[in-house]
């Protein structure tokens, strides 16, 4: 792992090249994703089955075989040990009470000339949820997209995940059955993205598209942008525990280990006020990594990303940590909640430690879905109000239509707009 | 105008076919914006106003010919007759007042295990607005995207405007005032989109951008989405008027006049459940059209995409609205505040006979920033809300973490990523 000091010289401009990742778009996927989502657009269900057959390697002859029912669903959680099924219901519970704090109702007020201005908020009609397939299948993910959809009240919530070669997974399929998912398709790619933006005459145009995918989903989603939402297009994970020492150091270079063995690219940085406690941490990672089954992705990310930056007070942590902005961050110190008001940008704020990233990956309640890539300067945790939208209320009464009427009019005609003007003028008392 | 009756067998393709509209992304100006992006990214303020005085006929040496002061703001507010300086704070006020309604604050429960959880809810650090210049250079924009950022708590709102030739819109620069602008550039284009983007020696990086431009502002604000957060990409404005009746025919002709006079793809359509009134309608615009400055944009539009709709009554006036989806919804309607909960899709709607479109889009209070082209399915009116993010706050006790880390521990290993399930179970009391 990289060692950084903030005594350096040019320590910021160090912390700058450690966050440096090469996100361009690749003109060649582009490419073939406009071709993927053109086909899919003007073939419909045809391109579907091609393509799913074609990179799957399935052999659907029409869109019956890629289709799941609910008693799919149903049988696969009824497949599943009970201590799974429970784990997967309590998580799922916990997220739902978690999100249901975060759902918004309509709102409105009346002037004292009986103007009424509010907004009224509903949610959308239908989401497509995006869930990877192979190696990257990950229930929680499952869990993490759904629910909060189903708490906003989405009323249609559609899964697509790509079967490859026809292998499905149990804990996926029970996920989406634990978190209220409606359908699913096993179809995946730049050819599911499509299909749900756009429609076909199987796959219901959809609202919304959130989820993670790799490469090509992340360029399908990024070309439907605008026709349907989007969540953000995520980037690599990443972790960054502020530490004063009083964790002991294995539960922290535990926590370090657990966002690397993601993949090779994920990040994981420890800030300390004490070179004495880095170094704990550091040979709490040499004992451990023998241990890990991923020790081949987690050493490659450490050597690539990581990094140990030590730092003279908490307050200058805090000013790091706000620079880097990062997706996953641990106050792995006494009396956190005191600190987390300093921290204006984090996807998510863990506090104490006894709280460990991999307990809000599963079951703590918030959403695992974060902003990745310093995205945390503007963006915000998957929530309801992503799946949930606003309309502007207005009702202006005779009387308020005066006074607003004469400053409409004045500002239309300021800007060339006659009929804007007209429209407030025709409402004044003559 | 296109008539339209819902008795029609293809009543539904020709609603279809009436909104379908190409907004391809032109791959010629993608490539044009991407040379510009990089050019700005690479060589900073010098690419800037190389680009500067090549696209707006200016001839700056340096960025100081570039950059305007909070004085200069200021004297242009003090420059302008009295009435217009009135309806500009007036709007202000109002528009402050009603988005201060929507800012969210932080909140966090605790579980009967001492467990906390909840969001801590921030301003962004600094955003940037673009704002048109030329023909389409309006005040009321200026204020719309700025004030929603300065309710939030944004510390530095910077705006860049174009000043092609160096001409200078004296209301655009009192808005700024008003709004609480805290610098403007005068670059435009997508060379001031990427300056906003990746940051030059003068101008600031910031941390979103807002605001309508042209084709080459909407595609550099695509490319850049992800390094910084964007607003939705707009595509041309629509009105959708329901009428019973109870409105004068003319005010509701101008209503449709205000929407088709911002240019020939704009859209207006009248939906009426009586035949008479749409005739009504469609007689006072035959009146009054010679009056309008912008006869000649109107007609156009009017004629590209303009439609009248019969409907047998109000329920399906909305079931019509709401496939459609519009920018602007009026509900001309009696007891209109009954019918907006059958609203589901629609940017703004505005209610009753006195309330104008126009008078929304000046000075009601609401953001006249709308979603367009049937994306109110999924997306908002800009607000508060898009200046402010949240962060994931997550405590959990000792007497938590042993539940927790069970269910954890179980849907780790579930997923293969043990150093996930090993983080879990370090928690466990031994």
């Amino acid at each position: 792992m990289k060692q950084l000091n903030s005594a350096a010289a040019d320590f910021w401009q160090q912390l700058k090249d450690l966050q440096a990742f090469e996100t361009a778009q690749d003109p060649k996927i582009d490419q073939i994703v406009a071709d993927i989502c053109h086909d899919v657009q003007t073939r419909g269900d045809a391109a579907v089955i091609e393509y799913t057959n074609r990179f799957d390697g399935m052999s659907a002859t029409s869109m019956a075989d890629l289709t799941l029912s609910q008693e799919a669903l149903k049988a696969a959680f009824e497949r599943l040990p009970e201590h799974v099924q429970a784990a997967l219901t309590t998580a799922a519970k916990r997220i739902e009470d978690y999100h249901q704090h975060q759902k918004q109702t309509s709102w409105q007020y009346t002037d004292a000339d009986g103007t009424v201005l509010g907004q009224q908020i509903t949610a959308l009609d239908r989401v497509g949820i995006y869930v990877p397939g192979g190696k990257a299948a990950y229930p929680s993910s499952v869990m993490m997209n759904a629910m909060p959809a189903h708490v906003a009240g989405v009323e249609e919530i559609i899964m697509v995940v790509p079967t490859p070669k026809g292998e499905r997974n149990d804990i996926v399929l029970a996920a989406a059955y634990v978190a209220g998912v409606t359908q699913i398709f096993t179809v995946g790619g730049a050819q599911a993205v499509a299909a749900l933006a756009y429609g076909t005459a199987t796959i219901p145009q959809v609202d919304k598209i959130t989820g993670p995918g790799n490469a090509y989903v992340a360029a399908a989603k990024r070309r439907v942008f605008g026709i349907v939402g989007i969540d953000m297009v995520a980037g690599p994970s990443e972790i960054l525990v502020i530490a004063d020492g009083s964790t002991p150091a294995d539960w922290v270079a535990m926590d370090l280990f657990s966002q690397a063995e993601h993949d090779e690219i994920a990040q994981s940085i420890l800030i300390s006020t004490s070179a004495v406690y880095a170094a704990q941490v550091q040979e709490a990672m040499s004992q451990l990594i023998d241990t890990m089954p991923r020790k081949d992705i987690i050493n490659a990310s450490l050597a690539n990303r990581g990094a140990v930056v030590l730092v003279k007070d908490l307050d200058e942590a805090c000013e790091v940590a706000n620079y880097l902005a990062p997706e996953h961050l641990e106050l792995s110190v006494e009396n956190a909640q005191d600190w987390a008001p300093k921290i204006r940008h984090a996807g998510a704020i863990f506090m104490g430690a006894y709280t460990s990233e991999s307990l809000g990956d599963y079951c703590a309640g918030p959403n695992h879905v974060l902003p990745t890539s310093r995205t945390a300067r503007f963006a915000s945790p998957l929530g309801v109000y992503d799946f949930q939208k606003r309309s502007s209320l207005i009702q202006v009464s005779q009387q308020g239509a005066q006074p607003l009427g004469e400053i409409a009019s004045i500002l239309a005609h300021g800007e060339g707009l006659t009929a804007h003007a007209r429209a407030a003028e025709l409402r004044l008392d003559k």
